[in-house]
């Protein structure tokens, strides 16, 4: 499930397939900046062998950066966390009657000694999530740091370029 | 860590042996109801393979009840339900500053197939897991049903025997 | 109103038929793992008499577990609890304008000595309440520990078996 | 347990003697009132039977209003009113950790065909709970509609004729 | 804009006619109780000296309980509670974003001295809302008490009388 | 983007084209009252530097306040005030998942020292600074405040005119 | 209660002497301005006469800008917003038990067409609500602006001038 | 402020010197690590100009990882991260009154494009800030790597060794 011949650099994980609308814009991101990634459905709690044998082998099989999605009582992140000392993203999808809130505080309120750093709840959360890997790996990439900072001046461009219908009101 | 010399029917864990205020009404709970229990520090984040272990062994130990309680991003009862199909009661023990809105929506919230059985935040909560433990031992067990039905009228007598200093107005 | 000719180890009670939509959720389950129930409308509110002359007769009839839903100053649950020594498991109907938080709290806040066993909110919650108390039959009936395995079985390779449109981005 | 030799005209009730802290300011009111009440001890949870004997009770007995508090699933307000048509007065006793929001929810969002009137959490609510038994009572005796205008009076001059330390600023 | 040539004993008052919706549940109550009642827009913001007038001429205008529902920053309830002591019952109407939980805190919240009677967020809350003031008038109508007495075994009966589509699972 | 030829007196920003919707309605006050105004994009997060130069140079550009409207995590208010010594008017955007209440967290929780003046969740919060800006300008611009007396009048009139269809219940 | 001899510009009001400990910060802030006000209680809900002739005597008594304090359903702003058309800066004072969220929702989520300006909760926000007076003020008044922009820079120097005992971890 | 000769690789800042008991906790983790680091402040709101240097200059100057800690409208670590590519660490500091719920929804809650990892609210995500940044750098350094690992069985052996007094009981 890898998006090209390239070893995945990040892995994506989440709880189900009915993660990836939020999710996919976490990889739409990487793809975008030419990371090489996989992604693929962990759940915590339907497959948590699975889940510890993915983490506890991430590091070896050359990721390093995880990023891990999931609603409700959301567990996925921090259990991969706990299993591994690559940095874990973490990206709280919306519950259906909580919105998330339940989410967020289920992977923001890790204890002392196993951190998963979160993002905000949904579509912005996933492709932050991703922007932040992206971030990580340009520490000892020039390059990517290069196409970061492309990256924040073609947002600015576009964020300056935006004009507002007053002539309407 | 049995209280005595029977094999435990109960297992008690909780994340750090500073949850042990909360978590020790739980005890002492099915202590009074002469129920063998065992009781020990099982960290999901600092201990994962230990609680897998714990577990996935639970049943064939002869437990038939367990007892997860846990702050914040409270995985352990989520983790132990994950590996076991024996009833796993969730206790939220209270946050500092969230004061266990966390760990409740972190217990509670559980995804269709992994259902943890929660109780209120706190020491109340501790209590009644064990309570609702016995209750569960005593749907095959006619001495517990006894002892129950035996608490239930102590516990009305002893509400039915309150006074208020009303006159001290 | 029981689902089959053999007499019902599982009541499930909700306070109006409009809480169906989540609550058959709980009977589905319950129907899949071949567990006798028994379904009806018992309102806390409306039908005080008869919820308890339900509630303590329960164990007497039969019963073994006790599923029950409510919305809103969900009542039903913990008065159900506060008249038998049955295990009470109690889903938080989601209410129209708080979504259920209030259900929640409702539910799970109950005082030291009474316990309710509380489960998520909504649809995952019903469903999640009825595998539990398939799981507190099984601890006395090997049959059902053997579906319980079997289920998680089926529900890992269903997990597993999930995959991504990544190729799609 | 009433204040003095007349037959009570409002019933306080409260789940436990440790309610009282909050709920003596309920009984204070109606003392500085001159209005005959009984309190005492009912828990919804712990003397279900008697609770309902009670609020059946309460209209024969001479009760026109009933004050209920109780904190964290605080059944006791709406149960009371289930079993008779006086007004019920709720008040929502802080929780420990949760500090009264669930009780006000356990208690205000009552279901159509139940009313229970909420006050605010704690103190203030339990002696605003006793001053809208007054005004209820009011409304058929003038005498205490006069009582209430001269409570009123009194209240806006003490008010008024607070001042504030400028000067030491 | 009263319901019929009878003088009303309930003054129904809400701070848009947007919010009609929700409060027409408590106008319909009244009137399927007989209960002569008027409705009309009194704005705490946009009308403060008509809504003054309103509250300090009621009980003098035959009023007994006077319903007000707002939104939001609700101020309507207990400012016309500021302004007379006849009883007040104030129903939270969902407001847009924050679904009414601005509009509870607004209304339950009332200081020592100044009581709201509190009911549900939206329609239920509004139906209550106008049950209890017949509550209130019940105290010393035997008609109404005995109205109530029948509105609730139709309300048993009905609940009583429903029925789950068990078969269709 | 200004509305007509006179210099702004007031600059309204946002921190995307998105936000207009909200926006739109402070934008709209303002012309009512014939205040002349800016509107334009300004993002804290993706134009930081224009955005400083943006709150730097208000005052001398001759604004004399400003309306900042954000959600989420939402800087642009806080940020203009800390570059800048006018009065800031911050409208917390609803946000997808929160619904604003982290909008209105982010906003109205600065610290002493740079204070932002907060108004409520969406377009009523968005007509309400922009009506509040010409509240500050009318300080010393007597027209201004007559059109406001004028606006209270005529909102008065509106409300007072608000009729019920009582008579189809 | 005015601090000098000078006629005052704003008013602080607050519904008690006891929300001095909270407005205090603000009179402080405005006395370090040298800010002629005046500071006294007006109680929304037992002095509503007292507060109509406040706001509405306001504008001719020469004030400019009004500071209002409350605490849990906090109508004080709201309503004196209502009854004149001064900017109203409104200050949630912490309640006992919601902590001030319940004054923050009372205040900010006024509706469209009477604005007030909300500040944090507690003593930051009454300071802030007091500057914010002066930046008002300072729209028209160059020499306030100058001290603006001094207090501003003292501000800055003060931070800038905090060190962190790194040297004792 | 460095803790050492070496060039800092992580750097600390915060909006007050009153944040160090909560940050101290991140610059505690980095020492027991031999990250250099450095350690101040720098206030989003009051020392804008600074912050933004600050940021700018983050990367040339060497650093790897940024860590912030703010309260309340905690806009400190999303500004830096609008000036940086860096990965930025946020810290919610708990405010007074909202308990950190506010600077969590300040950090977290960034738009798309503008990433903060988030941590959670006080002492624990202050050290678990840290301990990720040292995660960060493991990624090209496997001495750190190493450490972390060391750092797991450490703290693996720490909880093992935790006994609970069920004796005493």
């Amino acid at each position: 499930m890898t998006n090209n011949d390239t070893r995945p650099l990040v892995g994506i994980v989440m709880g189900s397939n009915s993660d990836w609308d939020v999710m996919s814009h976490a990889a739409r991101m990487l793809k975008d900046f030419g990371v090489p990634f996989e992604a693929r459905v962990v759940s915590a709690h339907r497959m948590p062998d699975e889940m510890f044998e993915y983490a506890s082998s991430a590091r070896s099989r050359g990721l390093r950066v995880i990023i891990a999605g999931a609603g409700g009582a959301a567990h996925l992140p921090g259990m991969i966390a706990a299993k591994c000392t690559l940095p874990v993203c973490g990206v709280p999808v919306p519950s259906k009657y909580l919105r998330g809130v339940d989410s967020l505080h289920s992977i923001v309120q890790m204890p002392k000694g196993v951190p998963v750093a979160t993002f905000a709840i949904g579509e912005a959360g996933a492709a932050n999530a991703a922007l932040y890997a992206v971030q990580i790996l340009s520490v000892e990439d020039a390059a990517l740091e290069e196409k970061l900072a492309e990256f924040r001046v073609a947002q600015n461009a576009k964020a300056r370029a935006m004009t507002l219908p007053v002539e309407t009101l």
